[in-house]
């Protein structure tokens, strides 16, 4: 019998189903219930949706108000969508269940600068029902902002911080190296880029995080995506990609104060990257420079904050909150 | 006119001048008060005392009451003696003012392993005068307890953690240089390793908060101390160093659950160390190796983080809290 965190996978997709592969083996954890809205899912066994080779006896449901209704639960694991006007009403629904969330919607990591309105409508719903929601991941969440904030600690002062992310793509899932442009001639990849179907969601928020937590007032945050073009042949388990064709995507977000550039955060995932690691760059006393070696895998590494941030979001007091407002996540079983 | 932080100076040495040093300068921070049982400074203007050229009006007393009693104070910065024995009279005494405490005292950054009654009876007088208590600085407090804590938020399992701190002595202090014990013979060197005046403090406290944080019991602590030998000449500007002395110390503090070593803290300060860096390990899902290129620098880095810290305390909860319990502590000015 487990008596620990009781919880609700939201979403049984591939990141979906990471977190509650992960849920699973927590001791300190219990999966009641699991909602998607995929016909293919519903009605099946979680241990048989996720992969993982046995029933846990949890069906896959699209019936909120039955499973809210009848299970008492701690905390919702939500992964449908990166778009926070798209999830705002799933999370308002579960809000109203006073329960708490931890969404990776990544336009919900920080949505105070770029959607004031709908961070506020879902803040007040969470302090009316006394629960809390956090959005979260590997990037909006860490790398690019809180991991940040974190090392600022040690220094006196700040001038400037910037942030590089560099993927090497060829060990992600097929959908992911579909959704950095893989294989695309640049006029795909544009259309991909036009269509707004192939840009890494999060930059603008997690500068956004980051200046609010520095104390500094943004004049502009701006964003520009390319692809990194091919210069041999380049192979994953899955695509091949020929020179002429993109590899993958680069993405530049920059925060400005006044005309003065002040965090840049360069995010780059491609077939055959020359080096795959994480790395900040703070200007000022001190200067600082700390490497994340081989960076930091996605999947993984998103599974786990959002397992791992369940206790903290738990304890917290009612609202929306991000990840600079929270104790420090642990890795704790 | 200034209207953010109150704060006060408790301790004018090294330490405690550059974190007043600090503190004078922050916009949103104020200097309201500084103490030092030093005759040669009581009675002396704080802008004297640390040496920053010009007089702050602020004069340097023994007279906690008569401080106390008669200023509005938010947060004193506490930096007197490594000792928790012998600090706690004065944060008992300080804490009944009801003011909040950042404290550089290293065996406050996790004292319930180790001095459990002396941490419950700080815990205590806090929480019955609404005041917040903690211990930081770089380390422990940062780059061999909290950073470890926080960087586990992306891993779905922990097993071994690994801290390695070098640092080239070359460029610290004076005391810290002799502190370390460059230019002993070893047996001047073991002499002062029995007097228990050479040893860094903090090891033993940083693998408790460590292994309180993950969840782990921990069955044994264990720290070693020995010096690291010079191998050709080395100089500061203050000390030359020969072959055959010591160059300064080597500590390794050790956590163990059964035989198994499970927390590893290396901690080398010596003159000409080859590199200084900060680094951890971490093995687990996945391995992370993160790397601080040249270092944290202590002093710095000791006064960024008990500054910074000041404002997390004020909003905190009342009672002995240690940095795995704040939310992330950010350099905000």
């Amino acid at each position: 019998m487990k008596d620990g965190i009781r919880a609700v996978q939201f979403g049984c997709g591939p990141i979906g189903c990471a977190v509650a592969k992960l849920a699973i083996q927590r001791p300190n954890m219990e999966l009641v219930g699991a909602v998607d809205i995929d016909k293919n899912k519903i009605g099946r066994d979680l241990g048989e949706v996720t992969g993982i080779g046995k029933k846990l006896g949890i069906l896959v449901t699209d019936d909120v108000d039955g499973l809210f209704g009848r299970t008492r639960v701690d905390v919702v694991f939500h992964q449908t969508s990166s778009s926070l006007k798209r999830v705002a009403p799933e999370l308002v629904k579960l809000l109203e269940f006073g329960v708490n969330i931890v969404s990776t919607t990544e336009e919900l990591a920080f949505p105070f600068a770029t959607q004031p309105e709908l961070a506020a409508e879902i803040d007040r719903v969470a302090r009316a029902n006394r629960a809390t929601v956090l959005g979260t991941g590997v990037n909006p969440g860490f790398v690019m902002d809180s991991w940040i904030l974190f090392m600022t600690a040690v220094c006196q002062e700040v001038r400037k911080v910037k942030a590089v992310r560099v993927q090497d793509a060829r060990t992600r899932r097929l959908p992911f190296q579909k959704k950095i442009g893989a294989g695309c001639t640049p006029e795909q990849f544009q259309k991909l880029v036009d269509a707004g179907t192939l840009r890494h969601v999060g930059l603008t928020e997690s500068i956004a995080m980051i200046g609010d937590g520095l104390g500094w007032i943004l004049d502009n945050i701006t964003e520009s995506i390319e692809p990194v073009m091919a210069q041999g042949w380049v192979q994953s388990p899955y695509i091949s990609v020929e020179p002429g064709q993109a590899a993958g995507v680069r993405q530049i977000g920059r925060g400005l104060r006044g005309k003065e550039e002040v965090i840049t955060l360069e995010f780059e995932a491609s077939l055959g990257a020359p080096e795959s690691y994480d790395a900040i760059c703070i200007t000022g006393i001190p200067n600082m420079e700390v490497v994340i070696k081989g960076g930091t895998h996605g999947d993984i590494a998103t599974a786990a904050i959002v397992v791992n941030a369940a206790r903290r979001v738990i304890e917290a007091e009612p609202g929306l909150l991000t990840m600079k407002d929270l104790p420090i996540v642990i890795c704790r079983v």
